[in-house]
């Protein structure tokens, strides 16, 4: 299979060989994102950046990876677009754009508008997130952080065991995290929800269909035991409008509980953004300096991995080798001063 | 006539020699305009796009176009824009960011707006539309999509029969494009609106005055008849608030009317949007594969034709030429599925 | 003291030697401002430009100064980086946005926010103006301009009379101006301002503290007298709500004023936007054709300002004077039809 042309939906799109080639490239890559090298394959490329609704995250992240192969931006978002569009097709708008770009990224409400708009051009169409559907970027990072994490620490993926706590229902993350990580071998899947909010049973019955064995848990402080990655999300509390939320503070990740529960050597990984008003019951602050908190380094693997995508999809992977080039300007040792004991003190 | 430094307000800036010599620097641009080649003429050079009222399309056609050039985008839109020049004229705004660009797009709800703002500076303004005024650079992707559909078919622009059909009264592209289109000679151009909605006097005049044919008409299935082009408006329903619409369904251009009505090489067009919801009397989807429907084909010419017009503006035309590379990525054959009628089968 | 890697939070920062580096590299930048010259010492770097208040101006200046030193930029702002950032600390924006970008620029309206801002990262932070706290790219581009405007009528800054004009209480930008401009030698201050909006005082015991005169005055007429720099501010009638405005129109410069009370070679600034509606007591557009209303050049002076601000922070100042390249497309003489007078008849 090779990437080049494709319109990237979902992250049904990849396999394990895939996921390992970009891995590769994003590795490669990676210096580049830092801004310690720079590499220029797609100077004279446009992307075409339409966010129908606002997501400063991803947004940012597509533009700065897009740009840092080189390529120049075209953006529009929210009300600005919305309102443009009035009458027009989304099968037009996308036709259009095609016109003055060479890749589209376009986020959507609707889950059926990426599709909507894929059809109507032969440009590549990447989605950056369509509604309650797909999200298959953040789903390429998460992977790429995982395997980053692991093999820091001499694990393979194969035979881990990962936690997903919390709304496992809404989270549209954890939904393309479970089909990417199933891909791999033998491992333990243990799904932390409150009742309600358990995972949907069509992506339990996959990932035991691939082979991998199945733990259900309502309570973190025995799911998270043992677990090599605990992937934390964050309720979706405007999906509950008056109701009473269905979370008690025992979903609150903090110091104390990873500190009970947590193995020396897990991952902490969550999408952001993380609540961190007080009472929130989210992932706390309280761990910004433990070294198993990966969110960060999560975050900034957004850039490397969407640079392989987008290097991938249109072609120039095999160029970017003999493209590489040092920066000159000033870069910070560690990015956040967080970051350092990190990099100081590697997990044991 | 140079257009070095010019500032860019109406249509009347042009006459038949300078489309021609524009026309020519936009054939040698679009392989650079589909990402096909690459110009970095204005590698260091700033635009800046002030876009006091939306519009998406024009705002990325020219900022990519800009972008295909080498050059930078500095931008800024709506609403934010609006609040920051409270109190501040329009002589102070354009005069600030002069300082801060080498050419300066804007669009503004007012018709005067960008006559106070081009007084206001020497770095060249381009009226990117002037509310009910005009919208030179339209006006000139109209042409260059015309130029280009005729010659193919081995048609010249004199002596065709021109059908300008729907708002005629609102629309400020079929204004431009009289105005254009007839620096050529001895052409027919058939005005098909409703009564209410016919082309001003002073443009019948002036087409007539340069040794035009005008036949007017209120039934498309008559005016059609014949025409080298129909070009299709909108009908700007907004203008009309709550009376009746003058509007009937007979001026939906679909299949069947053109079936009916339409030469096998007449060429169809629209400044788009088009309005595609159910019972709107706009171009029809149905024509989608109809390879008479230019329309994308339309938008796609406005991507080289303004990197002609910024290009001839800022006195780099000569420079191209010699600065042409080609580009390493991937671009697909055809830009829309619904292109490839158009290339396999051109209109016999 | 080097800037290389520094967050520029305040204008604390700069001491005189620093000051003078920065009008020198500014001076060789100058040229690529203007768009006459070229230098791309930044390619492949990352400017994110985060502006959670609207201001046009000061975001397009600092995006078209990156630009103009080859980086390319992400932009977000107003309401889009509000809501998204909905539950989300300052911090984790800030972390996550530094792994995006090589440098920030933002503007947020609370005056802690930027310090939050910087606390997070290790990537330079660039104040672009925190609530009623600081302005430093203002400020130096301010005495960048008085620099230049001294040194062309051959007067150094020591010694030099300078009247502050206005709303001193609440203006961020004279607070900023008045800790820089002390840091020169011998000065005449002259705060002319209403009784309840004078300069705050602990900015006069500063300027007393470093050897400077003071003087209060709240005649208009009487304080510009002998003055070599005649800074005027807008008056922030936001700030009044119903209360009686506490200006008379006695506050309004205007070309009778001037030529009653200003020397010949008076230098006349402002921050702008100048609120130029009927009957606003502000700056006067009378004289926009004097050749004393360095407002204009004032705006210009942002963009080597900050080149030189990026360049040094970045630390590839060093590499400017080997990186700079003709421009080769047009550039008017003057920049405004208004600026002609200047550079014909400097100063006397």
């Amino acid at each position: 299979m090779s990437l080049i042309g494709r319109h990237v939906l979902s992250s049904d799109l990849f396999d394990r060989d895939e996921l390992e080639r970009l891995f590769a490239l994003a590795d490669l890559l990676a210096p580049v994102a830092r801004g310690r090298e720079v590499v220029r394959v797609l100077e004279g490329a446009v992307m075409a950046s339409l966010f129908f609704e606002a997501s400063t995250r991803t947004r940012l992240s597509c533009e700065s990876a897009f740009s840092r192969l080189g390529g120049s931006v075209i953006s529009s978002t929210g009300a600005e677009i919305m309102s443009i569009s009035k009458g027009e097709s989304l099968a037009d708008t996308s036709r259009v754009v095609s016109g003055y770009s060479d890749l589209i990224v376009m986020r959507h409400p609707e889950e059926s508008a990426v599709h909507e708009f894929a059809a109507a051009t032969n440009v590549p169409v990447v989605n950056g997130g369509n509604g309650a559907g797909e999200h298959p970027t953040q789903a390429l990072l998460d992977m790429y952080t995982l395997h980053r994490e692991f093999s820091r620490t001499g694990r393979s993926m194969d035979g881990r065991r990962i936690a997903l706590v919390g709304d496992l229902r809404h989270g549209r993350t954890v939904h393309s995290l479970i089909k990417l990580v199933s891909l791999y071998r033998d491992l333990t899947i243990v799904c932390v929800a409150p009742g309600p909010l358990g995972m949907p049973a069509e992506l339990l019955e996959l990932a035991e269909g691939r082979g991998h064995r199945i733990e259900l848990s309502d309570r973190p402080e025995s799911g998270l035991k043992d677990a090599d990655l605990v992937y934390a999300t964050r309720l979706q509390t405007e999906r509950f409008a008056d109701q009473p939320l269905p979370y008690s503070d025992e979903f609150r990740i903090d110091r104390a509980l990873v500190a009970r529960a947590c193995r020396e050597d897990a991952v902490i990984m969550h999408p952001l953004p993380r609540d961190s008003r007080p009472g929130s019951n989210d992932l706390a602050t309280d761990l910004n300096r433990d070294h198993r908190l990966a969110i960060f380094r999560q975050t900034d693997a957004g850039i490397p991995m969407r640079m392989a995508l987008f290097a991938s999809v249109l072609g120039v992977a095999d160029q970017v080798p003999g493209a590489l080039r040092p920066a000159t300007w000033f870069q910070p040792e560690y990015t956040g001063p967080d970051d350092a004991p990190f990099y100081r003190n590697p997990a044991s």
